[in-house]
């Protein structure tokens, strides 16, 4: 989607949401949040909603998620000491894979800070390669809810 | 303060809390919170402290807190996706330094995880050194309130 | 680029190398380096060569670069201890802005493990804005160095 | 030992010795080494020694240390995109209990930056507890060999 879109986005686009508290170490010398911390939110809260939806035991689940790519937008700059709201959702479900998108925004406010995400190919652990049906049933469904609903209530 | 009598901390020994979302990035192989994240903790709810209530305002205060020397012990592991809460108090205030006490504990539990902290040497920016008369009334009324009170209403 | 073509990298395409150390927290649960980290890494092989080769003094250079749009491709592992090999490219150079692309690689191996990078627009450190005229001289003599040479002699 | 005594280490005093580069992010808003970082470089010299010289084998290692407590220092700053050596030394070995010691050091340079280091305690994974006759032998060796060489040649 075009960055000019994903510049829109409100916090009613995504269906799940977590509030971190950033710290003190997210800043760097420009006394912003540095760019590559953003990664870690969206790690943060798409695993947090595979472990609490979609049954992820990590790290010996038999199937676990791979990133094979990931990217992000930034519009606006956010940092310590703030709290920051972060909004999940889930642009398109394959039979393995699946592609999240993740919205940063200051906690209480509605201008969209960043907008990235990254997307995730299911293999068999010790394997390390997709599974012949794809994902298991329980991850799919709890990826389709949130596809589902847009906003579901979780 | 010997290990086992900081085993004993409860949350009321701390004057000053935050809860703080662990991060995925937080856990290592072994699959609890990293033992170096500890510090970025502890870094983050007293510099959150000296900005809320001491006028902190960095990176451009003139004067500034350098840490001279940390330390932690560990009773008890941590991880993600677990919210922590964190306790500071302030074991000693000096002319121009301050020791800091940090106490982790998981979201809504008594025992202790573990208790660190560093010392503070505030000096003036420009110069590296600590002023002639110390740190400044502002941070020193901030700080000598979370040391008096014990448990200060913040 | 589409993916399929970024696989083919090799070290030969990039015309900056730096060696970096892995560290012992860049391995997540799953035991390999943290798709996040590849971001660090991005960032910590362009501002070296901004600094040794374009003049940026950090944190009080005159311009700086925002980092406004980022991406990655991940092809295959790396991880502690391993050291990994980064090669850095300029696709792109405009009048304020320059897209830098970093392949990853194991140290002595030619197959790329990730190729990521990011977009800088160079703005007036106090305004926040790109400059009238664009990115300084000395930046962008610095970079076109890197963009026409493809492997230049550093 | 006090921390007079430990401003007086040069590189001579440790017996194993990595180079590492240091990373954008590690600078905070101060423009030096964010001093939660050293924690992450002892934690990769420290099992960068194990993994080379004592057989631990990550994550799946029959005995793991456990952190117990640590410590630092801090005597100057060191930051990016400085090359830092780091030292590796060990000041006590006990039943299933060690305590390494790391100097920090600019590349090239002898004065010493910051002196810490932490105490393992090494345990059985499964059971979190340690073995009923200590580290493992293969450990135990790997361990003797630096505490007994005081500079052994690696």
């Amino acid at each position: 989607m075009a960055s000019v879109q994903l510049k829109g986005r409100r916090p009613g686009d995504y269906g799940f949401h977590q509030e971190y508290r950033t710290r003190w170490s997210d800043n760097d010398m420009y006394d912003h949040m540095n760019n590559s911390v953003y990664s870690f939110l969206f790690d943060s809260i798409i695993n947090a909603y595979l472990i609490e939806h979609c049954g992820l035991r990590p790290p010996t689940s038999p199937q676990i998620g791979l990133v094979v790519n990931s990217h992000c937008d930034y519009f606006g700059s956010v940092g310590f000491p703030m709290t920051i709201d972060l909004g999940l959702r889930i642009n398109k479900l394959g039979k393995s894979s699946v592609a999240y998108e993740v919205g940063v925004f200051e906690q209480g406010k509605d201008d969209v800070r960043a907008v990235g995400g990254y997307t995730h190919v299911f293999v068999e652990r010790e394997k390390n390669r997709p599974a012949a049906n794809g994902m298991s049933d329980e991850i799919r469904r709890g990826l389709e809810r949130l596809l589902r609903d847009g906003t579901p209530k979780l």
